[in-house]
């Protein structure tokens, strides 16, 4: 087992170096690119895709009652992976029975196990593309990309900071207490990590894996079996990383039913059943704020980590590079839909207009180059597809329609690709627009009428405060309000961009350096990946007895 | 402000390097001794408490309805101090109003005023005693170990702990992603620490200061305003730790209402009122396990600290020092009264008997050798006075009366002394006798026969898993038995001492070395003081943007 540790260790130390230098770091490489995967691994991941199309879903050894699967791509056709599925009782006798040899795993042999499933991951990250393409609407390039090694980085992250966690403190010492002019005193003291109990990830349709990622793999680190619960529009992507996780675990003499798959069907999923059972002691889960606050009045015997809801916002209050400005924020309106947590959907714009390097631009100007620029990144249809990427779940569609009639409309949503794909609506609000008060998901954002700049940035914190929100962005090129508006958004709790023109966008959280949702709103009460996600999953009991003298 | 930080840093050094050793250490010297505290020193506490008594309490500037106040010396006579007290919603509101100074205050400036306040308290440990003797029954010496120095450790530790947390990772990064030829993207990114909001700190009767210090000092240092609800028969100890609080965070430009005192009246308590408030994040509670479970179902917007109740067991399977286990057993039955959360109650003896260095005892001979150790402890009235202390609660002496039904007398309860004082009582009972199945507080112990040892470290286990527990002991000569039920305890989430038998006890813990309760059983869901217990009290909120080329 600890073979696995040994071969690892120069990655788990880079990894932990990353964590306390936050600046760029990754050992997933994130193009998909033969050069830097293997020869022939596109034409293999193609093959391997195909194959498994309209497939029993191989999982050795797992419970299995029942084959259950009905995923069906946003891009058009049904997959027809049937996976083994069992009852919550019997996927948490399952855990149970797995728990105790997790548990005297040494932390060395389960760091060791969760970094070789992430190396065998990364290694397949172009399966893992097409898989999270089919489930979740992404393009094949962000597919790529979130679904494989992003994700992977996440996991990562959350393996070095369980290791720290676990590493903190000697696992024993010498107690030793002067006593005058007697013999001291002298203990020993030895510590015990244990697992917390029985962990449960529930996955989301839109990043099975990427936000899924960090409690799986924090849970397991920390010697706790997971029972992994997809989304069950997305079930492929975390199939695969379960599969290959059992793999390791039995090479590594450990248990398989360390981590467990639990499908289910639409409208009767299980994951309330998981959610209350006794043994479950964590809970990770990404979803609606709805059946989040269902888990904190029902699951009260776990500690529950979450990302939820929120309206992100964005305060465009001045720029000196106005194109830069608008093709950047269409990019960031447009890039999978807005389907992502960190997309933003209020854009706060003084009602008298800017002063940008174009000269002063009205509310109406900076609303047409916004479009303007949305309308030329989307106007070549490859290109198109490529960013926009399909709609993950049909009532994302109809909320459009129904968000149409909530504003003036500045851009309308057009249909067009394969398969479920729409470009983005843009509607003008006042401030205080009722549409544009909560989290709208998908391809929606309101500009919005602000008072001043000022009243923009204290309406989106405000947002921020009730409802929740991931991102904020501000334009700005007066330093004293941006000073004002990063004290505004820290109290709000939600993590600000400022002046993004280039090639870095609001949306996209880097592992080992941003701090995913903060927890300090009702986005998220957990983030990835601070010690706070870690340092509960085991605890530490001691034993002790006097030394001789 | 940063005078305060400059002036304790060499403290807050050595008391982080104390945590990671994890040795002995503490600066606070533990002898109520003249030479170490200052000639004079307890002659002027005796005047200062004799002053207080009957009189009102002085809280320059804290809120104030009105006066409340009726704690009576378990000891006899009634204290007489009124204190300023105020509704929930004046509380909250005055707290609320401090937050925003204390949370843009520094690190540094805050760990500053927590250090200086400590150090007061210290000077004042003579005072301290005289108040948590005079409303907790604790005899004098320990009253001043565990309400003056031990409770400062554990002070200090908090704020060592916060301090690491808060420092653990970088306020600014840059990160520079390579773009092959092209320039790399270059962000700069600054972290803002946003503490989680209103601090309650609910106090309990036996140990004011020792048992709340952890979660006032961990919450005001990371930021939060914390408002002090004491028990209303323990309250002097806390005020004085409020007023000495609230004069340092005026001398330091702070508001005095980031610390606040919330007084009630018994039957009238207020607790539930602060508990629920919206802007109250974090519960730091001691007490039972009913109104541990009534946080957790109402107070769900807090994060909850808890350390509530449990069955300590004592499993007795050979000793070499028959005479030494049971002089050491016998204190820690009849220390304070066995009022102690660490205290043993059950006392699991096979019922073939054991063996010892004075040959095989029977069941029976060895509950005799633990009575006639506890009556030889007890004999002297003098010393007697100074162990058990008087008993805090007058339901404890009620429940004395119930319990002697439900066994078989070994040792009867004598009432002795000044005040309600009583020494143990012990009985016989079979295993699994309901009386023992859960929490008896109080001077009462069991001495149960269990089939074998590893019955009784089953047995023991079993109760710590199902009612909770903070320590175990265990007298053993085996090895191969000792290391089963290190196991057994681990998993049970119990911290386990072996074969104590000088004057080192089961029922104590050291700060900076033991973590005081696990939070792995009923006993408490945190840890005194882990990284878990400080880790969300606090949040990290990013504001980035790009760096010029």
């Amino acid at each position: 087992m600890s073979d696995l540790f040994d071969r690892h260790r120069p990655m788990l130390n880079d990894a932990v170096r990353a964590l306390y230098a936050r600046g760029y770091w990754t050992p997933f490489a994130e193009i998909p690119s033969e050069k830097l995967y293997g020869e022939g691994v596109k034409t293999r991941a193609d093959a391997d895709f195909a194959a498994q199309r309209n497939m029993g879903f191989d999982l050795p050894g797992h419970p299995e009652s029942h084959r259950q699967g009905a995923e069906v791509s946003p891009f058009g056709p049904a997959l027809g992976v049937v996976y083994p599925a069992a009852d919550a009782t019997v996927l948490i006798a399952a855990a149970k029975a797995a728990a105790p040899a997790l548990a005297t795993a040494s932390v060395e042999a389960r760091a060791g196990v969760c970094l070789e499933i992430l190396t065998r991951l990364n290694r397949m990250s172009f399966l893992l593309g097409h898989a999270t393409m089919h489930t979740t609407g992404q393009a094949f390039a962000m597919a790529f990309q979130a679904g494989g090694p992003h994700a992977q980085d996440r996991g990562l992250e959350a393996v070095a900071v369980a290791w720290e966690e676990m590493k903190r403190f000697p696992a024993r010492a010498i107690w030793e207490k002067p006593q005058g002019k007697a013999a001291p005193l002298v203990i020993e003291k030895h510590w015990t990590l244990v697992p917390a109990g029985v962990a449960l990830a529930i996955g989301c349709n839109t990043f099975p894996t990427w936000n899924s990622y960090p409690g799986i793999f924090a849970s397991l680190a920390t010697g706790n079996p997971v029972i992994v619960k997809p989304h069950p529009a997305a079930i492929l992507p975390l199939a695969l990383t379960v599969r290959i996780a059992r793999e390791v675990l039995v090479e590594a003499g450990l248990p398989p039913d360390a981590i467990l798959l639990a499908v289910d069907a639409p409208g009767a999923e299980i994951t309330k059943d998981l959610a209350t059972d006794p043994a479950v002691r964590i809970i990770d889960y990404t979803g609606s704020a709805a059946f989040g606050a269902w888990l904190r009045d029902n699951a009260r015997q776990a500690q529950i980590f979450t990302e939820e809801a929120g309206v992100n916002s964005v305060v465009i209050a001045a720029t000196d590079d106005f194109a830069g400005m608008c093709a950047n924020l269409a990019f960031s309106l447009s890039l999978y839909s807005g389907q992502m947590c960190t997309a933003p959907q209020n854009i706060f714009v003084p009602e008298a207009g800017i002063d940008t390097d174009q000269g002063h631009m009205s509310f109406d100007a900076v609303a047409v180059g916004i479009v303007a620029a949305v309308d030329a990144l989307l106007a070549d249809p490859g290109r198109a597809a490529g960013v926009l990427g399909a709609i993950a779940n049909p009532a994302t569609l109809d909320r459009l329609t129904r968000m149409r009639e909530t504003g003036r409309v500045l851009r309308e949503a057009t249909p067009g690709g394969e398969g479920r794909t729409v470009s983005p609506l843009i509607l003008a609000v006042k401030a205080g627009n009722p549409a544009a008060e909560g989290e709208c998901f998908g391809p929606v954002a309101f500009v919005v009428a602000a008072a001043d700049a000022d009243a923009g940035i204290a309406d989106a914190a405000r947002l921020a405060t009730r409802r929740g929100a991931i991102t904020a962005a501000l334009y700005d090129t007066d330093e004293a309000r941006i000073a004002r508006a990063v004290a505004a958004f820290a109290v709000a709790g939600v993590n600000l961009s400022v002046n993004l023109t280039g090639n870095i966008f609001v949306n996209q959280s880097a592992a080992f350096s941003d701090f995913h949702v903060t927890g300090a709103n009702p986005a998220g009460n957990a983030s990835l990946t601070d010690p706070a996600f870690v340092a509960a999953r085991f605890r530490r009991v001691m034993w002790r007895r006097p030394v001789a003298a």
